[in-house]
């Protein structure tokens, strides 16, 4: 089968590998559907996370139909078509039953992320809990909704996880600190939760014109204390009650904790590359700095996959342009060049 | 009128002065009744905290009774036996709004908090909202009643603080960093939210006692690595719902963050001292950070002064000597020395 592998910084390529086989008793394998790319793959891709040259590569959102099950995978069987969250939670653990899935007691935490996804088939750790069925088959949806479909992968619950543990609630004003895939369905997560103003913090027109049509209601282009003084602005002096970071560098957390009311939660999502926040710079707002891996299997089987099945939300408009497998490095290189807000990869 | 001055280091001392006057429209006067030193006043005294010799000194926890009242404050009068929270909230900005007084908007910061309380008579700004009435006078309460009514001026709250913002639940397996005033108030806040197991991390016997009078089913003394293992044993692995770190330092602060389960808060109410917490270490555990100037107002009014007058609660306990004011270094040296858990003075 073909498989992704990173090939230098700058490059990825596909390459011709065995097909995975089921290793442990909670395995599936999957045949791909659709695939795409995360922001936190371009790090790698960038060279910015010392990936060995020639290694596995990332990618880890995918949906598909399963092939096979392990003895002990017993709520899903072949030919169940699903979406594979990227995080594998055993669904009983303290972690898991808190709802923070991403955290997994279960199993080692070695098995609890994907990775190398981007491929024809996938070998799925721990299925049982963590898989979330979709009812019927590929070929009953839209190209549209099997695109809303694989963001319940990773980027729409990304999304709704900075909106859940920066507690954001009916009427509040929310800032969304990054444009990309994760802050736009960030922007869908606040209006999901009832919020009733929703800034985004985006320079590129393209993303400003999704984030308002998924419901922002104000748009700030200024950066750094530019945009700090602006949100401000917007709000009477006062900050938000939750700000959502989406992109995970120094700037965007500093600007996310300076843009909160005290009291307010900053719900970071974003992998982050941070160093020196100093936590005791924080402490007379009451800041409350929140977030981590989401709770995809969690959300999805709660609120995300219904809102995607009824139309009420539509995050598969993050998908701007699709490729082929074999075209993986140009899908890489379009989202490293902003020509894509995120590559869809069709097999 | 007497009040208390910073000598140096290791020094405070009783000197006369003026009376305070009122100087704002909505100020008041208030004639001490029994006021205290704080965990927070010894970095001061200590001299952690470059100050300049012969300044006002710290000190902000008071009950008393209002001499004068200025002409814009209307829901207090001359003769008010009141609780005097450190902080000043407005009651009406966005921060109040959202129980986050000690970041009140409605004036600058520099007037939100108190100082050189340990005196005969204090001026109290922003009294409209801030003060917190208690039925009858002094003389209807026991000693002990008054004491911890003096509790509900800072260091009851504070506690309580720390168990709201880490979001203790009924259930919840809740650990409490720091056997200090604070965190024995932070075990009666456990307990009173409904926390099924509370670990008081405390090396002191006589503050150990203490805890597991106010609630706590488990002490660990160990520190540093020995603690954190300590607590993971006692959850089976898991780590605690929520950790209330109540001192300040940066072990401290490291100690709470490596006990939390996944998704689990860490309410930090010890003014910080720390310097290197690293916040992409703990992304990956979906840490919660939180804590702050602790809202003094709202939890008195809400939840903590009816729990103290129906003698649910007895946080007055914490004071375990008594001082007159003309005794008020001996008090500092005594709670330096750990001699008594906190030190009340009687005026």
């Amino acid at each position: 089968m073909k498989t992704t592998v990173f090939v230098k910084a700058g490059q990825v390529a596909v390459q011709e590998v065995e097909k995975p086989q089921l290793l442990e008793a909670d395995d599936a394998i999957i045949r791909v559907v659709r695939t795409c790319v995360c922001g936190s793959d371009l790090w790698g891709y960038r060279g910015d996370d010392d990936k060995a040259e020639g290694s596995q590569n990332s990618g880890h959102e995918i949906i598909g139909v399963i092939e096979e099950v392990g003895p002990e995978v017993t709520t899903f069987k072949k030919g169940d078509f699903v979406i594979a969250p990227f995080t594998h939670g055993c669904g009983h653990c303290p972690a898991c039953l808190a709802g923070f899935e991403g955290g997994c007691q279960g199993h080692d935490r070695s098995t609890n992320f994907s990775s190398g996804y981007q491929a024809e088939y996938v070998r799925y750790a721990h299925a049982n809990w963590s898989l979330v069925r979709i009812p019927g088959q590929p070929s009953d949806y839209s190209e549209g909704m099997l695109a809303s479909l694989l963001a319940l992968a990773d980027v729409m619950p990304t999304g709704y996880h900075a909106a859940r543990v920066a507690n954001v609630q009916k009427g509040d004003t929310v800032a969304v600190v990054g444009d990309g895939a994760v802050g736009l369905c960030a922007v869908i997560s606040a209006k999901l939760r009832g919020a009733k103003r929703i800034i985004i913090m985006s320079r590129h027109e393209d993303r400003q014109k999704l984030a308002l049509e998924f419901g922002a209601t104000d748009v700030v282009p200024e950066r750094g204390q530019e945009g700090i003084d602006k949100v401000l602005e917007l709000t009477n002096g006062a900050g938000v009650d939750a700000a959502l970071e989406c992109v995970g560098t120094q700037l965007s957390t500093e600007m996310a904790l300076k843009i909160a009311r005290p009291g307010a939660a900053i719900g970071r999502v974003g992998v982050p590359h941070t160093h020196d926040i100093n936590l005791s710079d924080y402490f007379f707002q009451n800041a409350i700095i929140a977030g981590g891996p989401a709770s995809v299997t969690t959300y999805d089987k709660e609120v995300l996959l219904k809102a995607v099945l009824d139309g009420q939300i539509n995050p598969g408009k993050v998908f701007t342009q699709t490729y082929s497998l074999d075209a993986i490095d140009q899908a890489y290189k379009d989202m490293q060049d902003r020509k894509t807000i995120k590559a869809m990869v069709t097999l």
